[in-house]
């Protein structure tokens, strides 16, 4: 692997932000600059004066480059100037921009690219997780990348699909407000039902792992920290608890918190990873709390959070390596994970 | 119906008080009085200034009938003193108390009690709710009424398994963190598992529906308005949406909310029951979203709150008339239901 691979990220909010980051981290990749076209407080703050201050800045439209030179920033030019020189770009924008980035400037430039969880499905022709398709982005030009509650399902779901067997599936969502900085959204006391069941999310895992029998519901409470999903799988072999505590210990991205040693709750879990001193207090594994894990009568059980902002980040990376060839998947993850550590 | 039942409360707390009010509204019950042992904001409020200031107050032991009259309150004397005129005492004291008040108290003085969900299941041979095993308390002297969240699970789970059958159910229970009153508990942002699956619910359902194969998850949330629950419910008979929503309809203390009337929320639906001027905003329905019903190859889904703090106001009363033998099932329902509307 000598191949350093010059990658893009357009659209620099919370997933954008991250993934810009992690590309800084990975030996086999280049961060080629980072593109917007709004001056936000987190551009300022990580393009001016944080990590991504080396990175080159690039407005993502003209008159992007124009909002963000009156404002004060430093910018080497317009994205598309640049897009020769690149092999990808993950677009981190919001939807419907994505959409219009993808036909005026990643299709007639040919250059790669990575959409997000909520980009359109009919964007890419492959939705994507690390851990359960990542052979089904080899090669490909455009791949969605799902989101983070779909991502937290399908690797557990695969884990569990490849080793032991899924009849069937429901998971019951309890979704965070909003995140830390949407301090416009809530609710602040009330809990919000999710028309549709099946939610969203069932019909996105199934976009990553077809066939799979899953049912999704969900409900909105008034917490930031992370997403909590409560499960549960009939299971096609019989297996006892402590086989799928065994399975999950293995998995890749997958971490078990126990309230015996002090990470009982969402909060507890981010408390651990500040204390660790970890960038943001990113957790990318989905985390079980292990004492939740109960198998009664061939069903499994189980409860997990799902830290919302971070969790795609490594999904991305590896989305990345799979379109451009540079490893198969259990290098990839393993590069992944060892350099955000 | 001519005979009147003398009833007293004791324990004047978020149950205490509410089930004393609707004994006032009852044509066929007289509150006998009302017992505390603490000048509590809430006691002060209601009994000095309140609904309940015509209600006699008594000490429920002789050294709260002195922190009471010490605090200012005009106490009638000790509760035990006037059990020989009262037919049932509902008991909404803290765990613990209430086994000690029917040792000393109830037992010895030969009459009736009526506990609630938080005592021990022992201190009662009949777990009861209204709607799924009313008969189960014709006579009985002691009672011990379910637990809000096991309330409506009982009344959900006993409506589909009499009409329709349940082969399997699973409930995730999003629980608030406390009521509106109390300031002290959390989270304020978090979500917090609750360690054993099954939770305590699917039990506690099952000691009122023996048989019923129940699971239940719980977390819980930053909320205090009520409690939510995203069920599961694989049936034994082949029906559509539209059965279980006129099922739901007709079933008593159960309500259906629609998004499209502006009620999608637990705020909207609280809301609606404050525009209605209802007592405190309570609302003794088990309030299911009908956008969120939904039944697929034979599994209906749906999600419904769970105003935890006057759910089980409706059944302390039918727990009365059953163990007094004042009404059969349907007309007891009838009556709390048409005299709290």
């Amino acid at each position: 692997m000598t191949m350093s691979a010059s990658i893009a990220v357009n659209g620099i909010g919370t997933i954008g932000k991250r993934v810009a980051r992690a590309i800084q981290h990975q030996p086999d990749m280049e961060l080629a600059g980072i593109a917007d076209v709004a001056a936000t407080g987190e551009l300022r703050t990580v393009a001016q004066d944080g990590p991504l201050q080396d990175a080159p800045l690039y407005g993502a439209t003209e008159e992007g480059m124009e909002t963000l030179r009156n404002a004060g920033f430093d910018v080497a030019g317009s994205l598309e100037g640049v897009l020769d020189d690149v092999h990808l770009v993950v677009d981190a924008t919001p939807k419907g921009v994505d959409e219009q980035n993808k036909q005026e400037l990643y299709q007639p430039n040919d250059v790669k690219a990575i959409f997000q969880g909520g980009a359109a499905n009919d964007i890419a022709p492959v939705k994507f997780n690390a851990n359960a398709n990542y052979d089904a982005a080899r090669g490909e030009d455009a791949v969605k990348v799902v989101s983070c509650n779909t991502t937290s399902l399908a690797r557990l779901m695969d884990a569990l699909d490849s080793s032991i067997g899924v009849d069937r599936a429901t998971a019951s969502l309890v979704r965070r407000g909003g995140d830390p900085k949407q301090d416009g959204r809530g609710p602040i006391n009330s809990v919000i039902p999710v028309h549709d069941v099946p939610s969203h999310h069932a019909p996105d895992v199934q976009e990553v792992m077809p066939g799979l029998d899953i049912t999704t519901i969900a409900v909105k409470v008034p917490t930031t920290l992370a997403h909590v999903h409560m499960v549960n799988v009939d299971l096609a072999s019989d297996v006892d608890r402590d086989t799928v505590i065994d399975l999950f210990h293995d998995t890749p991205r997958v971490e078990l918190f126990s309230d015996d040693d002090g990470y009982g709750s969402a909060a507890r879990v981010i408390e651990r990873m500040r204390d660790l001193e970890r960038p943001r207090y990113d957790t990318h594994a989905a985390g079980i709390w292990e004492e939740t894990v109960a198998v009664e009568e061939g069903t499994l059980y189980w409860v997990n959070m799902v830290h919302q902002e971070s969790i795609v980040t490594p999904d991305n990376i590896d989305a990345a390596r799979a379109m451009l060839d540079l490893a198969d998947q259990d290098e990839s993850i393993e590069r992944t994970d060892r350099s955000l550590a």
